[in-house]
């Protein structure tokens, strides 16, 4: 039994990255406001003294929660988008926010509460309008590519955002989001052609 | 001293007013997961049996708070528009909710919590997705009124709720979003006449 004897591997990374989705569960439940070390160390089924080796603070936890969110959210709109032209790539940027399944729901009711955080709080406001005015900067970077004027980018997503809002909230369904934002880039390719 | 003994008139609704404006300040320091009857009591310089004698339980509270502010939005936006056109009401209708001012900034932060909020309790989701259907309803008539199409309300609902949305975090200008909108609703009487 040599195994017993070699120590055990463990990912940082990947523990980290439990350590946050059960973040999110408490922010699910409790708000951020709720979080605390205890919570979270309950949620994922380990000790408060694991939970804070990987994050010194409940704030630096907090913050690594919103900047995961946002590094997923790249991540797979750049996977989706790789073989897009500009156009498609564009709807898919607008789109891809709108929930459309629980699961899907419940993330987005994290973000929502990273953002009405972000409005008492520097820190994350920063990193929730850093995402955003990324997300502003690649749909004009779109745009460019496809001849079209690149200061519709701002309108285009604020409509994108308002309209997650309203299907988050159920004052709309993702089915009407979404063909209003297929509306509006089709519109827009058809005068810029 | 015969005032001594006449009953000091106490007036219910402002007493509710006070609390409420009390609440607002607990929730924009510690979330509305935060709120206890003892920090309200405390915010609003009375005793917590006070707080119980005016509001039942914290929940009732709560979304009382969440009422107050879909009441003063609409009771602000009734009194600006009695003498305006359709279109100018409409435009005041997308840009009232813009946050132009600190004060407004953090009345609209509280908003946010209650949209965050709204997601994961379904009773304050209720109120908060009535409320923004019944900014579609008042837009899509002013639509009819002024002979533009209806339909155009849940795009121009979306993209004022994105805008503001956008203003609150840091994304974008009071004044950008404001020309945004401008545009819009000009661009949509152009091709309406």
């Amino acid at each position: 039994m040599y195994c017993k004897d070699v120590p055990k591997r463990v990912d940082h990374e990947q523990r980290r990255a439990e350590i946050v989705r059960a973040l999110w569960t408490v922010i699910n439940g409790r708000g951020i406001e709720g979080v605390t070390y205890q919570a979270v160390a309950g949620a994922a089924g380990i000790s408060v003294g694991r939970v804070q080796h990987y994050f010194d603070s409940k704030e630096e936890l907090v913050r690594a929660g919103c900047r995961a969110i946002v590094e997923r959210a790249t991540r797979t709109y750049s996977e989706r988008v790789r073989s897009l032209d500009p156009w498609s790539a564009l709807l898919e940027l607008l789109t891809e926010p709108i929930p459309r399944t629980e699961t899907f729901r419940r993330g987005a009711a994290v973000w929502y509460a990273y953002i009405a955080r972000g409005v008492v709080d520097p820190e994350i406001g920063e990193i929730v309008s850093d995402a955003s005015r990324g997300t502003v900067a690649e749909a004009a970077s779109l745009l460019e590519s496809a001849h079209a004027p690149p200061s519709e980018a701002e309108r285009l997503v604020g409509l994108s955002n308002g309209l997650t809002q309203r299907v988050l909230i159920g004052a709309t369904t993702s089915e009407e989001a979404l063909t209003i934002l297929r509306d509006e880039v089709a519109g827009l390719k058809a005068r810029s052609a």
